[in-house]
């Protein structure tokens, strides 16, 4: 295909910390991007975005056909409203219609992780599947199914919520006020406040001490880093609590093969990226756990587009929804 | 329209100890039913089935355009084989073709959950859904996902199987090897098997007495219905137990709405069944542990059609093959 037949678009992936702001080609290129730091409230976080985009534009001087964008949040399938993404604090924000009149384009707007799908679908490590599952352990537990070559959004838009599966009916609270939540023992913040819980009942005694060093001395500051990097330094808590949490996302990851039957399992998110050699470990441990009728021709892979998932991904939606003709029910 | 535009299938309901036949309308009406026990082997059910196809199409003097038939076992979607059914003990046995050479009408075989599904869908509490979910809460635990008007399969046809969903990934033992399952702590065996650890722990006490009077003294042969039973006439032992089996039982409905996000969430099942006051307990119980984003308008009931569900379900499986035109792809 002739160069000049590529098209192009924004994939916006917007963050509590930062917002990525990409143009990105049909054929899944990070042509350019730029990285800001997240401001304070929704008016300052739509003058960024719409500031950059004209800069971009600008720049490069390509036509561009749409911008997707990704929101760690509850998004309103119909009309592309933020209804609530509680690392930006966001209630009912019609973004959509914000950036669709600022930029005269078609926009869509989808959940972070729905946005990875779509990029690992279109142009990565999910490329031509019909079945796929993917998710994303950050400081919560994210996913999205694709089944029989579709992305199930179900009849809220909520189809996928795999954070708040329980996986210890009786175990700790979680920050839904529920008990034993996958995020809960497998999450970034679940590892975190297990680690936490731990140092407590040990009163910081000598057990803690390493987990204590590594967090400054701040029992309530020990973050899921602490832990793993206590874990590499064979500290015995830190391996006690690699353990459960391994036990844990095993467990639940099998539960959710059993429960969406996909060709690919894809994982990623902050905690897999910064713990590489938990990898095999949950391969053997999903194949052990799971139903075999699930698992015999299954597979596990990591994502392929790395950190420019969410902005390509984000970008996969809006030539989606172009290519479908389907307007606005894409904003999943 | 016309009495003689009614279209006519058998509906067969192949379970481990008995079979319905029965012959079904395209508008989901019981025309006439036999219900045998089932016989041993696979060859003598065979028999079974074609004989007592051949006398009810002799008897009612109808044509039949196709027979659908459930089994509570792994089928092939492409074959209609039975790869796995524990109940009957049969492993790889070609049910689909079998039927087909002898009556030389278009056959299903689905999965008995799945039958149920399309019976409660078409004819049912799930009528003109896009989106439920259909869980049987019987020895085992049973699910049936529909999704944007499409029952989902999975790659290799196993999407919704629930009943190994982890909900206590420490927890007891679990028929499949694994930890906490689902029906472990929620299906009828796995109620049975907790109140027979709890004598065992008690050592046959006297906390045991009830339990151990309602299975004639044998503690291996305490059944669900036996605690169901104590549990009505006040027995302590049996309320701890039922209290856990509810707990458990909404910690699994819960997760599988956050999961699947249905319109409608249909319930069932021989323990629902014989222990409907549970009901009022669920519906509460779910409405505070699922997320409000996927509960929000969501509905729970229980199924309306029934005993006949999985005769007419099975029966509604094959009508959908025939107006599809689907052909093979339909066992599910």
């Amino acid at each position: 295909m002739a160069e000049n037949d590529t098209r192009y678009a924004f994939g916006i992936d917007l963050g509590g910390t930062k917002i990525e702001i990409g143009i990105v080609s049909d054929k899944g290129e990070l042509i350019d991007i730029c990285l800001l730091k997240t401001m304070d409230g929704p008016e300052a976080i739509q003058e960024q975005i719409l500031s950059n985009i004209a800069i971009l534009r600008r720049k490069k001087g390509l036509k561009i056909e749409g911008v997707g964008i990704g929101v760690a949040g509850q998004i309103h399938p119909i009309t592309g409203t933020v209804i609530f993404a509680p690392n930006l604090k966001w209630h009912n924000i019609p973004l959509k219609t914000i950036i669709e009149q600022d930029t005269g384009l078609p926009i869509s707007v989808v959940n972070d992780v729905r946005a990875i799908m779509f990029g690992e679908w279109f142009y990565g490590a999910g490329k031509n599947e019909k079945d796929l599952l993917c998710i994303f352990v950050g400081t919560g537990i994210g996913g999205a199914v694709v089944s029989n070559g579709r992305l199930l959004t179900g009849f809220s838009n909520s189809f996928g919520e795999v954070g708040h599966m329980t996986i210890d009916y009786k175990g700790p609270i979680c920050t839904c006020g529920k008990k034993g939540c996958f995020e809960a023992l497998a999450g970034g913040w679940g590892i975190a406040a297990r680690a936490q819980d731990m140092v407590k009942e040990d009163k910081q005694g000598p057990a803690s001490q390493m987990l204590l060093e590594l967090s400054n001395g701040s029992s309530h500051k020990i973050s899921a880093k602490n832990v793993i990097e206590a874990y590499r330094k064979n500290d015995p808590m830190a391996i006690g609590l690699i353990q459960n949490f391994q036990e844990a996302l095993i467990a639940g990851l099998a539960s959710l093969i059993n429960l969406y039957n996909p060709a690919k399992l894809i994982i990623g998110g902050g905690v897999i990226d910064g713990f590489p050699e938990i990898f095999p470990l949950i391969k053997k441990g999903i194949s052990e756990r799971a139903l075999k009728a699930a698992t015999n021709s299954y597979e596990l892979t990591l994502g392929k587009l790395g950190k420019g998932a969410g902005v390509i991904g984000a970008a996969a939606s809006i030539f989606k929804q172009i290519n479908e003709g389907m307007g606005e029910d894409n904003n999943v």
